[in-house]
């Protein structure tokens, strides 16, 4: 496999006055401060749909048995800190976007999975394959629904809601549209195309990411301009780690992605790197191995990825992260942000995106 | 079957100026009102999911050709109009709490019908049956999201949108104790009680309908005492109407209800008139019978019907139901309510009453 030059790409660090923070002490002190939090929060569910948000969360077993499993990396809640951080407010006033962000996560991983037939989440059977996909619906339902009115508990209600409600019909958007892409074709006039692409990954994952940044900021204070600034950068950072994810759904290391190595190009998942490769060199046999994706054996998939990789896919598809990453860099550099913390911002994107692309 | 006296038990009717008004007028002048407004909001949803939407209100066919099927009654967004007017504000000010609560009211369909398994819904296949499960759970988070931005539009967002998260965590919460009942025993220490179900009911049912009246007052400007009334009442009636449904899923006409006949004994559904039975005579022979009730023929789902009514388990669901009607009226009652909207109220509930019970 080719080398794939590390990211790095998030320029212009602002000045910080100390040593470079670490990115995992970022992410560990703002799950320090969150996770009681949102302990509490889930703890005020009904007992049954909190058990299984513990689980999804790697915190017990079926049965409620606590556990210490894997857990996520806790970017959403880290964004919504840090962005009440570098409006020069608080950590704690952002505490409430973290904790929201957080649930509407587990909420979007208990229903996707169910939408997108997932048996694995990071390892371990998905909650609908341990605890049937109804009971799975209405947890889910209850993580959002807790989410919402985490946010209307803060003294801003209401521009805070619509900024949560703003994400949550984009989420939902951005998730109908990936089911729909998988019924079209790979190329032709109905293609999906790389632009209609990074539209979806956009909502599906970038609102969420935006919404952190910028509701953490309002709950601190911030004024709508700063706010809508970060928003947008949150999203860019979304498109450039979903297209991470792509990359790794190809490429990445089972053990760390916790998924079966190739699984989104054995479901034939329309993924950044395929779609890239399809609108480069090497085009006609790999049309016709996606045609057959779902019934590739392991040659058949091995031989589809080194033609994406030999296409340029691979290449293009982390070319594209960074033009993302560098764009929401731009945008931040453009806010007059509380230096500390932009710095510990800026040390813990760059690591994600070294880490992941 | 013996006769079950008429319920029409709704007590003391404000003096109204003029001829007693008609049920079905004021439910279609509240329909007239708030359906424009619910069309042009699901009309911003992503296409797809507007679809399973207006299939879900029967409004299309599957694949998007308009349709006029029989509706639901629209009880609910009547609720929210006349919660309005009747502390003397606009029917408009209670169109978005109209609109919130019909839009929670098709998400908690869409997502109920797949954890219940229920494959018919008014007499059609249900959105899952129709569209599949994934893209039933995505247009109901569609709606619950759409619900709730409706009412954070609403220039009191702060205590609507809480008002509205307050029921959507009952509803949650009801609906696990629902899905929960259905593996406990009919007899023993572990049975399902009376209290418990009623509990059950009132948070499934009831938080919706108390929210719907409670949010129109609010939004037409009543005081907090009044809201927290207003609520109370309506969840009164949630639990009424729920038995009424009880009551209808033994003995109702399968051309009415859209439902298989004795559907809710053939499924083994923990519902009042049963649990009223067990708690009375007749019980040997009825345990029995339900313990089998996966497997009953249709002699035997008769027989347990029978034996339902002949321990008097109709006649005390329905006269449970009046009673939480009577307290219903009682603390509307204790409101100075306007005189008009108010009748318009009591005679839409006596009709829902008498027709349903």
């Amino acid at each position: 496999m080719p080398p794939v030059p590390p990211v790095r790409s998030v320029p212009s660090a602002p000045a910080a006055p100390e040593s470079p923070p670490d990115a995992a002490q970022v992410l560990g002190r703002c799950r320090d401060l969150v996770s009681p939090v949102l302990s509490e929060a889930i703890g005020t569910l009904h007992p049954w749909l909190a058990e299984m948000a513990r689980y999804a969360l790697g915190h017990c077993e079926v049965g409620g048995a606590p556990a210490d499993h894997g857990r996520g990396k806790g970017v959403r809640q880290a964004l919504a800190v840090l962005g009440a951080e570098i409006v020069s407010g608080p950590a704690r006033a952002g505490v409430p976007a973290a904790v929201a962000v957080e649930l509407v996560h587990v909420f979007s991983l208990l229903h996707d999975d169910i939408m997108d037939g997932d048996t694995l989440r990071r390892g371990r059977p998905a909650v609908w394959k341990a605890y049937g996909t109804g009971p799975a619906v209405l947890a889910g339902d209850a993580l959002f629904a807790l989410a919402v009115e985490t946010v209307a508990l803060t003294p801003q209600a209401g521009a805070a809601v619509r900024q949560l409600t703003t994400a949550l019909g984009d989420l939902v958007r951005g998730q109908a549209d990936d089911l729909l892409f998988a019924e079209r074709p790979w190329t032709g006039s109905d293609a999906v195309g790389q632009a209609e692409y990074e539209a979806m990954a956009e909502r599906k994952t970038g609102a969420l990411l935006g919404c952190a940044l910028a509701l953490g900021a309002r709950l601190a204070g911030a004024p709508d301009r700063a706010v809508t600034v970060l928003d947008r950068a949150g999203r860019h950072l979304g498109v450039a780690f979903q297209i991470a994810d792509d990359v790794l759904g190809i490429w990445g290391d089972p053990s760390v992605t916790g998924k079966p190595v190739h699984s989104d190009l054995r479901q034939g998942k329309k993924t950044l790197p395929v779609l890239a490769a399809l609108g480069g060199a090497g085009y006609g046999e790999l049309d016709e191995l996606l045609a057959l994706s779902h019934s590739l054996d392991e040659a058949g998939v091995r031989r589809a990825t080194a033609l994406v990789e030999r296409a340029g896919g691979r290449a293009a598809a982390v070319r594209e992260a960074r033009r993302h990453l560098a764009a929401a860099d731009t945008l931040l550099a453009g806010l007059p942000l509380a230096p500390v913390p932009a710095a510990e911002l800026h040390s813990m994107l760059s690591a994600l995106a070294d880490r992941t692309i």
